[in-house]
Parts: C-alpha cells; structure tokens; sequence
C-alpha cells in the first residue's frame, strides 16, 4: 500500500519538453505538473528568459522522440505556431499544436501526435494543463485513421 | 468611381484553398467570404463531403504556394491539426493552425506563415472569417524573426 498517485503496473512514459524564451514559463509549470504526476522528463531547453530561436529547441524535442528517447513531447513558443512548423519539418514527428482539450485529445485520436505544442502567450495555464493530461491520457483510434497518419510520414519533401 | 469594395491600386493574392471532407463546409464558407471580397481563388477541393484523406488536399495547396501559383494557402480538416502537420512537411510552407484572430495574426507576423490551418469542427464560422482577415490583412515584421523563420527552411529531415 502507497500514497503514491502512480499504479505500479502502470509505468509513465518519458516526456520530452522544449521551448524559446516565450514558452519557459509554460514548460516550468508543465515540467512541475508532470513530475508531480510521475512522469520522467527530458528537459530540452531553454531554461530561462533569455531570448532563443524556437527551431533550435524544437529540433531537440524531435530528436528526442524521434530517437526513441522520449515517448512523447512538450513543445512551447508564444503562440505554438513556430515550434509545431519547426517540429513537423521532422518526418518522424506528427506535432499537434492544441489549444485546448478538445483539440489535444483529438490531436492523439485522429492523428496519432506524438508531440504536442502549447502556446504560453495564446493559452492559460490552466487550460494548458488540462491539454497536456488530455493528450497523455488519450488513445489513438486507428481504423480509418491509419492510412491518413501513413502518409503524413512520407514526407512532402519528397516530391519536390 | 465604383461600388467595388476592392482598390484598384491593390490587386488581391491569389489564395489557395484545400480541405478534408470534414474541412469542407468552412473552406465553402471562407470561399463564398473570399470570392466576395475580391481574392482570386485556387480550389484544391475537395468537393464535398465524402471521406477523404487530408494529407492529399494539404499537399495540393503547398505544392501551389510553393510553386507560386498562389502567394497565401488556406487548409481545412476538422481541427486543422492534420492538414497543418501535412503542409509543414514541405519546407518552403510555413503552416499556422490558428483558432482566432490573435493566433492567425502572430502567425504572419512572427512566422511569416504562407499557409493557414483552420479546424471546422473546433473554431465557428464567424472566428474563422475573423481570423481569415486578420491573416491576410497582417505583414511579417521581419527583424528578430528573419533568422528564426530562415532556420525553419532547413528542414530538420536533413539531419537525421
């Protein structure tokens, strides 16, 4: 018997969180959430206000995920948008920029995300933190949604 | 003298348009808005609302944004998410999945996004005219995010 919030049986798979000097504080309260919650993290960056360019820290986050690092990630810019364009570039990488839970969960539903991106400018905190647990806590749905997600992984790239 | 709300002096863009059959009814209505308003048009479809995958709509606008056919994209499925990961994968779009006016806004000024996602499920016909104008009507304002946007053109499938 524990007081932990945390099944034995059910391991929490490692997240990787990035983000510019706009995100930092969002990636702060997301990165004490999630260890709250039990979640091992891998901090990407940046770790403070001083201002960076968001494809650098994106790119990490897509290694780390792409490399099978981390399970999932984090991303966070102003408005999401930069990081999830940056994220995407990477063809092992769907990134889901959310705004909500409804769309965080959907993210994951329907397009298998395996990044979420955050706006720390455009979303609350707490509309933030309900996003992160909805994308974590959603399945893929598969079915008529599998050959969408195939060909988001051959990259456009290709036919240029 | 003339009735026509469109400046002589100002030429509209060619915009882009392509959606899922679950982005469909918006792209309908941001066409009727657009049509009126005086942009040449470019319908990628699809047509209707039978099922389709949103990867092959998404490519169609970024392959002609990217050509130059036409100089903005607009992408629809039904949060925006899919047809936003599927534009990103091309590196000379920079894709913005927006759900008002603010966020459509900063992805032109801070991105220089040349392709806007919409999610017709998730954002109201009325936010998403919004956010329609207040895409086309912002300007990139260059600067500190001229590198940042140029790092987002070297796409990071290079390095794996």
């Amino acid at each position: 018997m524990t007081d932990s919030p945390i099944p034995t049986n059910a391991p929490r798979p490692v997240i990787a969180l990035g983000a510019d000097h706009a995100g930092y504080p969002l990636k702060a309260r997301i990165q004490a959430l999630l260890e709250a919650a039990g979640y091992p993290l891998l901090d990407c960056g940046t770790f403070d206000t001083a201002p960076v360019d968001y494809p650098d820290f994106a790119a990490k986050v897509a290694d780390a995920v792409g490399g099978g690092q981390a399970r999932f990630g984090i991303v966070f810019c102003g408005t999401g948008i930069g990081v999830s364009i940056a994220a995407n570039r990477d063809p092992r990488i769907r990134c889901a920029l959310a705004h909500d839970t409804t769309t965080a969960r959907l993210g994951r539903e329907h397009n298998d995300a395996n990044v979420l991106a955050l706006g720390a400018r455009t979303t609350g905190f707490a509309e933030a933190e309900d996003a992160v647990h909805a994308f974590l806590d959603a399945q893929f749905q598969g079915g008529r949604h599998i050959p969408r997600v195939e060909k988001l992984g051959r990259a456009l790239i290709e036919r240029i």
